[in-house]
């Protein structure tokens, strides 16, 4: 059942949607009871559901909301080698607030136009504020997959991860933090992640297996562990990388260390490959123009074992989610 | 970010999925960052979105609410006249519930079985009771448009409606009705709509354009209308289809118009075609196993105007959404 205010806002995203490039494979886009496309070959389809109050705090910005919704699926499709190219929108709102969806869709389009990801439908209904996003896109001829991980493969991370936690301590009021370009870069890390689109779609075919960081680095690597046969990881702690940002965040090696490991939001890729094709993944890099770094290696056996300079650590005893 | 609760959750969706017809253009189902498959043609797409104290009340029957959020959207496929097959679902709930979910999903199923659609992802996150659906199907080679109505075509509609505005008066307490079996088909008609899957497919190709009636029957004219480039459309009152049930729920011409022309929720198909093409919808329809009946035709004027009987109606003042 349509919402009253269900005209007024899709009037608004259909203003937005004008600047948006024409594309000959979207044959109806928004307005209709569906929307209509020409595919070809083999389709990734991805979809995730952002709630106010559990992934964003009330009163964020708008254009914050509308960039990470999308950002979060962008991510998704990176993660299995594939080039992002349509979106469906479902917006839910208390009430008609034109300023939000304005807002919400320019931080949106902003992102959108960078991947080349045409809006071509969707809902928008009264409820508490969530969104929900369909993300389309073409897939790679070797999509890479969380269960194609063999034991002996060596263990890779895009980025860094810890900074979008230290940004949401910094959100939530538990940091203070006196260096203002730190703060933003942090917040920013938290509010606008960049997907590795690029990345995942360069290693297609080159790496073994991959998934993106949203829960975790340790949460995410047992779930492409467990998808891969039971298979377990050595992590090189040392080995992690670290920023300037994250250091002037935490001076603390074990805050640091527990942002890295069980911080959630950061988007980055963590990824498998023979360690025979090294170069090649380097190269991938390379062409992607995006840092990575090689953490560990996966063994026959499961469990993670967190290693430092090669001795087998403890983890914490709090802050580890999804254990 | 993830929840505790969503590995629970889909464990519930995968098991019920292993019940799910194995279809050899799903390469990858749901476990993995996205689903892959393999389309052919052109791919029709719809995403709705179902809000508890807005689409539904507190305390429906999760096995309801599962059929009907897939219902939604199967009817606005039909609406294209596409083939439905794929299922994309997010799932928000405020706390971990496993009965709420194995019931929902048996609701969602028995209907998925039947229109042969497949789940293949989500997202399974704590929040406000909130469904989002997205269906993915095969475009029809002639897909059914809101915007192909011509002046001069006949106007039609399956089914009846206003069955499921009597529903939800009898669901709010607004209305006593003393037969049974009445109420409990008023009431199923709310909670467990039928989409017009085979009559769309039967469509494509004969009538010229279609929308699904969701909103209420002046609205999506309404819609269909303004779609068409501000066509108008005679409405013959006394041609709309009625049931026995809704001549006991009221008995009140007034109150049984009202219903059919304003109550939202009856998903029928409202579909235009050439006055020539009277034998080939009649067979379309026949083909389809499903009752149709003309109800007006569509003027150069823009405007509805309601005839009863050839005699022009003043619509009534109240009960009139989206006007």
């Amino acid at each position: 059942m349509a919402e009253l205010a269900e005209f007024a806002l899709i009037h608004a995203l259909q203003r937005r949607l004008q600047s948006a490039p024409a594309d000959p494979d979207t044959l109806l886009g928004i307005g209709d009871d569906a929307a209509l496309l020409r595919s070809h070959g083999v389709l990734a389809v991805a979809l995730d559901t952002l709630n106010e109050g559990v992934h964003f705090f009330p009163g964020t910005d708008p254009a914050d909301i509308g960039w990470k919704s999308l950002a979060v699926n962008l991510s998704d499709l990176a993660a299995m080698g594939a080039q992002p190219r349509w979106a469906l929108l479902s917006l839910s709102l208390p009430q008609i607030e034109p300023g939000f969806v304005e807002a919400f869709m320019a931080g949106w389009q902003s992102l959108a136009t960078s991947h080349g990801v045409q809006l071509i439908g969707g809902d928008t209904t009264r409820g508490p504020c969530s969104i929900s996003v369909t993300l389309l896109g073409q897939s790679a001829p070797q999509p890479l997959l969380r269960s194609a991980a063999q034991a002996g493969d060596d263990l890779y991370l895009s980025g860094c991860c810890g900074e979008a936690a230290a940004g949401l301590a910094l959100r939530r009021g538990d940091l203070a933090l006196a260096d203002a370009n730190a703060r933003t870069h942090l917040l920013r890390r938290l509010d606008r992640p960049q997907p590795r689109v690029a990345l995942g779609q360069a290693l297609a075919g080159v790496a073994r297996a991959a998934i993106d960081v949203s829960d975790g680095l340790l949460a995410d690597l047992q779930h492409l562990l467990t998808a891969s046969g039971g298979l377990g990881a050595e992590l090189a702690l040392e080995s992690l990388p670290e920023t300037s940002e994250l250091h002037l965040a935490a001076p603390s090696l074990a805050q640091r260390r527990q942002w890295q490991l069980a911080g959630g939001d950061d988007y980055e890729l963590l990824f498998t490959a023979a360690p025979a094709d090294r170069e090649a993944i380097a190269a991938a890099a390379a062409t992607a123009e995006t840092p990575i770094t090689r953490i560990g290696r996966l063994t026959p056996d499961s469990g993670i074992r967190l290693l430092q300079n090669g001795i087998v650590q403890e983890p914490p005893a709090t802050g580890w989610r999804h254990f």
